[in-house]
């Protein structure tokens, strides 16, 4: 049954990209819905995903000084209330517990949506003088807001995160964490995940409920569409002065410090499925594949094959993850599950190969096969994993790259968003109305202002006025 | 400021170990208190704990075959409900979601208090033939209690856990099962926290709601209150009646699983603060301390001293957790500072012991000193780590084996929890009634029906009707 379900097709991508995603998460078994509208479990194959994200981006924290923490899940009403913007940016999306036990709350208590006013209210018992700082803390956890529209990965009523949240003498110190946090995300993006990604600052109008500035890496889908991948805030001093946060400095005069945070999610997961992903199913960069090499025996009943096999395995497991697919399945129905769960390398070996010393490779990403020596395996494994995770941010990059345009005018920019599916490039004003209608008429938004600016015309692409900044527009998840 | 507070000394443990307690989870800086009331920050110093527990504890499972993953951290009420007995054991104590955003739920959630129902949910769609069999799952995530006393790691509101749930085909592999995780915590409360536990089955009185059996690991602190420290449960096929959970077996028949349960939680903190802490504050055991190592320079300004201590770090670095306490407070306090935090080993190295070409090991369990040479140090320093973790385990069960006693009437049974504290063991007729009497009158409970029985004596210390098990009872946190 299992093995049926395993061949049935998959939606082709091209048809229903929509369709295709919500097919891949299932029958690669990432995911199950619930009996909580807008929640999922995350299984095995999925969660063993986020496990390699945790751990690699954790060791990436600590190398720049992050230390891990946990906070209450519990906001009181009062708390969340403190700054003014961010509780208008939440309290329409937030879960909210009004009963401990039988007896009604003297106080509503919301489920964290983001922890920045608890940190504060932390940071303002725990620092009290320059030698207290700075505070680079970071909490891996879940979190709730109550969309209505949802999405497994990509948009849910509860996801897990990180979320870093740090305290600093100065605003330059804070600018430059803010700033780093977001090297680290992209570093991360590119060298574990495969995926390319834009840095860059929010507009205005993007950016987070009661930050100074918002930075964010994008990334662009195999369908077109940008994802927000990780973003990273400078609040400068707005929170601390709200929660009263402060600390004697050297010269001994009291000042608010300045502080920022940033996060990634379990969003990512779906940013892996739809970059990398094809119509055979997932394709996962080798570095968060949780088998990264999958043995299948041919005519397995035959004397030697299986045990070969385990051998084999046996001699990949130090250095890699691996398995053997040792079920009564056809090979035929393990390639399909194999391919369908995206692991990256396939070994195949039957009684030929057994008698001539070989074995075929077989990689995921672009289905090759090759012929191996078995006395060389584990070096031509490690090569080719490294050949795959190279080359899968390669093809993603120049993928993106094809789908990125540029428009001077207004006729241009429509034409693209009418006819293809990227990024595009166009002058902005900087005011929030050209943001606004260009939001209306085509459903796109401003993705970033990149850090890495091109003059493309003098005037904005929306109101004709002097342009002030070169801005990533796109449609997105 | 920072000093100051570092050398004030802590509550005495045999003045008020309660206060003691207190102390040292604040001046260790394991935790701060909220604003949210019972529940807690868990600074860095203690999340460092706990990231060591589970990633070991988590390591154990794999090698068992228990896979990851995750579930919504809400239940609807009605799912809750199913099961009679497990919600009238935890409806009293959750927390109730009764808002969306702006909008009223159409049913109320509760906040996990454990995830029982929402596994069944799950296992319910996820399950149809023997073939998906056993589930051996398992997640790391908070639940919610809504506890009127409470206290850091012990008792609180909210708290870090692990909880397994496990769905089998056969009673007997259930069984097996709940058996081989409680043996798996004991070993890793004996072999990674250094802390002896008792085995046994939890009286009927103390069983879990909805369970057909409750194991239980139950360690003895300090000051002679029982923990319990870790529970597995069988549920035969109780939940999988209320939630419809079958499976087509091999003859093709329809059956229900057969489940299983398992946790442990932060509280586990809490016992090597009460088994190991001493008056100068926390005691680690090496293989859950966030630093092993603490490298003390005297006379640092001194020419070569924070040079070599640097050196030694990056020596030690490679095969322990490290660090070199280089601030500008005096070595004093610094020996202090390291004593409350419970680093296993400090080394000092000043201007003399680097002309004599030695340094000097301080072992934090028993404050021995011992001079070693340089260039031995690796290999010293390892072999120090693995007998401080011996040895904390030896002096813990010495320790439990002084404060074990027997007691084969009531007349000895109420002496010796009027003048001893520690467990009692003796014998008990299987009747409730008797546990209720002893509860009220000595406020003592049953801790567990060890799997190693003693035959004490004939009769029920409580009744004198004939005995069928010997019990542990105790004093409990």
């Amino acid at each position: 049954m299992a093995d049926k379900k395993m061949v049935e097709a998959i939606t082709s991508m091209d048809v229903d990209f929509a369709q295709w995603y919500t097919d891949v998460v299932k029958k690669a078994e990432l995911i199950d819905y619930t009996s909580v509208k807008g929640c999922m479990v995350i299984k095995p194959a999925g969660y063993a995903i986020w496990e390699l994200i945790q751990k690699q981006l954790d060791g990436m924290f600590k190398e720049v000084g992050v230390e891990n923490v946990y906070l209450p899940m519990f906001i009181p009403e009062s708390l969340l209330e403190k700054e003014k913007d961010h509780v208008e940016g939440f309290a329409p999306e937030v879960a909210w517990v009004t009963h401990g036990g039988l007896q009604p709350l003297q106080e509503r208590l919301c489920v964290r949506p983001t922890s920045e006013t608890l940190f504060c209210d932390f940071y303002k018992n725990d620092i009290h003088s320059y030698r207290d700082l700075p505070k680079v803390y970071n909490q891996w956890c879940s979190v709730v807001r109550w969309e209505k529209e949802t999405r497994p990965f990509l948009r849910s009523r509860e996801f897990l995160w990180q979320e870093g949240h740090t305290a600093h003498a100065t605003a330059e110190e804070a600018e430059a964490r803010t700033i780093q946090m977001l090297n680290v995300y992209a570093d991360f993006c590119e060298q574990v995940l495969a995926i390319p990604v834009i840095k860059g600052q929010k507009t205005e109008k993007e950016k987070f409920a009661g930050a100074v500035a918002t930075y964010t890496i994008e990334a662009l889908m195999h369908d077109g569409k940008a994802l927000q991948s990780g973003t990273s805030h400078n609040f400068g001093d707005g929170f601390a002065k709200a929660f009263g946060i402060q600390f004697a400095d050297k010269d001994n005069t009291l000042k608010y410090v300045y502080q920022t945070s940033w996060g990634m999610t379990t969003r990512l997961i779906g940013a892996i499925i739809m970059v990398h992903g094809d119509n055979e199913g997932l394709v996962l960069p080798p570095r968060v594949a949780p088998v990264q090499v999958c043995i299948v025996p041919i005519q397995q009943k035959k004397e030697g094959v299986l045990d070969k096999a385990y051998e084999l395995r046996d001699r990949l497991a130090g250095s890699f993850r691996v398995k053997v697919d040792d079920t009564d399945k056809s090979p035929g129905f393990k390639f399909a599950e194999a391919e369908m769960r995206g692991f990256p390398v396939r070994v195949e070996i039957g009684p030929k190969d057994l008698e001539a010393g070989k074995c075929i490779l077989c990689r995921r990403d672009t289905r090759e096969k090759l012929e191996v020596p078995l006395e060389e395996l584990e070096a031509r494994v490690g090569e080719l994993l490294d050949t795959i995770q190279k080359e899968m941010l390669e093809r993603a990059r120049t993928h993106r790259e094809a789908h990125t345009y540029t428009a001077a005018d207004m006729a241009e920019f429509e034409k693209l968003f009418n006819e293809k599916s990227g990024f595009v490039k166009a002058m902005w004003c900087g005011e929030q109305d050209c943001e606004d209608k260009i939001k209306e008429t085509l459903s796109v938004t401003s993705r970033c202002m990149p850090f890495e600016q091109e003059q493309i015309a003098d005037t904005c692409v929306c109101c004709g006025k002097p342009a002030k900044k070169m801005v990533y527009w796109g449609r997105a998840y």
